[in-house]
């Protein structure tokens, strides 16, 4: 039988939604509730929890401690956009098609909602009496921690701010991206195989496979910031430029960006062919998605 | 013998320093591991690693995990004030006697130094291979993550921000307080006795001195705001009046706000009277230092 991303996704989405909408309290005081659900809820094409569910899948993994840890990484990947978009950084005031959060809350709510989301992410992957083991507790509280700070995302989100106007070499450009956006893909792979038993084998292709995936993610943010309108993109297009951001587009050119996103398809699809994983489908199928999405 | 916390704490504050150093990256990408170290080191009382470490002696914790528990929070602490200082929130340019982050390095990379110090916090207590147990690990994430988020530190900002130019009941006041910095504090307590076996009674004890010196370092700081100078607070003094801020002394007085911070030293000297710990000299000598100190 054939593999239906759209049938898997839905279902699993589904949950994802439900989980983070009763996780984010909307009673946290003064407005900050508020905030961070507006953050969180209702946006995004959650694939960083759909890549955790999928590992976790195709590992055999304890369904709760993934759906925790599905929804950590979104709270993670919510924050960073919530402090991304202020004023001293990007400055954006539309993100998923509605006014930022600090355009809707203020900056100093946003800047508090962004460190209560982070704070969350933690607090869901450590929870007392759940059931899940404190070895998967502790080795997805270090994946995340690791994923989300100076040698990750916000690491990349350093360097990214140092480069806007300076040229970067494609070597460099790549290193930026793997902490900015790259880690926290491949750290949402790997938490989904930290849910179960996964093989030495396994782990690595997971990785593998994580670490392409999260690179073409990125090559194809760049073709899209330059191909896509904001509508389509539910963010402002063509900020990169405005901003004289390096992109792959800016370095590559359009064509060769595009001929590099496939190969690094091609790698993913490689990657996961050597773990030994029964069923890894929902894993291709995320990757091809990433690739040939146009928003 | 008598006890000396002067003695007690240089051997202690002397390790602190030297793992904070080394665990706070000066190779941090672009200029990020400079602005996190500059947040961090040689500054602060480290009242709250204190606590830790006195805490997990006296329950016998385990002295690696107490250590990183203790630059844990004392991250925590760092990201917060980084981020209160920024010009959407205190908009403040002296902390510690030295110009703030955001002065020295920008409000970008404040922003993100204060994000990487978050997540850095939590990669400290799931290390991997350094031998604290999984369970340690856990817990010590679980209280931190706690503290941290909307139910605790972030909470309290929230309604701190919310409440400049309203009147608050003394009810409302505390209960700012009690999220806004006492939850860090008693979590300090907390995160060391996680480190060891503690009886239920010696928990709850630990825990009710935690809310009692968490709540009177707050009364302290507020009488000091009024009564200190900034050069010996080492942060600009008279800045709630001026921010029209409620807190204990414009809603109990000087005088009622003195008698209330030694009320609740009282209650920190009767917990730890109850927690049946063979030694709980350090933690009964950090409350009184945290009653009687000048800055």
């Amino acid at each position: 039988m054939s593999f239906s991303l759209k049938d898997w996704s839905s279902e699993r989405l589904a949950r994802v939604e439900q989980a983070l909408s009763a996780w984010v309290p909307a009673d946290a005081p003064a407005g900050l509730g508020e905030a961070m659900r507006y953050a969180v809820l209702d946006g995004g094409k959650r694939l960083r929890p759909l890549l955790v569910l999928g590992a976790a899948e195709a590992v055999g993994g304890n369904p709760d401690a993934a759906l925790r840890a599905a929804c950590a990484v979104e709270l993670i990947h919510a924050y960073s956009l919530v402090h991304d978009d202020m004023p001293c950084m990007d400055n954006d005031v539309l993100r998923r098609g509605k006014p930022t959060v600090h355009v809707a809350y203020g900056e100093a709510t946003a800047l508090l909602a962004g460190d209560a989301l982070q704070a969350l992410a933690f607090e869901l992957l450590a929870p007392e009496g759940a059931g899940i083991p404190d070895r998967v507790q502790a080795s997805l509280c270090r994946l995340l921690a690791q994923a989300a700070g100076q040698a990750g995302m916000a690491g990349g989100q350093a360097i990214d701010l140092a480069a806007v106007g300076r040229s970067l070499t494609e070597a460099e450009l790549r290193h930026m991206h793997r902490l900015k956006t790259g880690a926290l893909l491949q750290a949402s792979v790997m938490m989904g195989a930290a849910c179960g038993e996964a093989t030495a084998a396994a782990r690595a292709g997971l990785s593998e496979y994580g670490r392409a995936l999260g690179l073409a993610f990125q090559v194809v943010d760049d073709i899209l910031d330059v191909t896509a309108d904001s509508a389509t993109l539910g963010k402002t297009a063509g900020k990169d430029a405005l901003h004289d951001k390096p992109t792959y587009v800016s370095l590559l050119g359009l064509q060769r960006a595009r001929s590099y996103a496939r190969d690094l398809l091609g790698e993913a699809r490689g990657a996961l062919a050597t773990t030994g994983l029964a069923d890894t489908r929902a894993l291709l199928a995320l990757a091809e998605m990433v690739v040939h999405r146009d928003n």
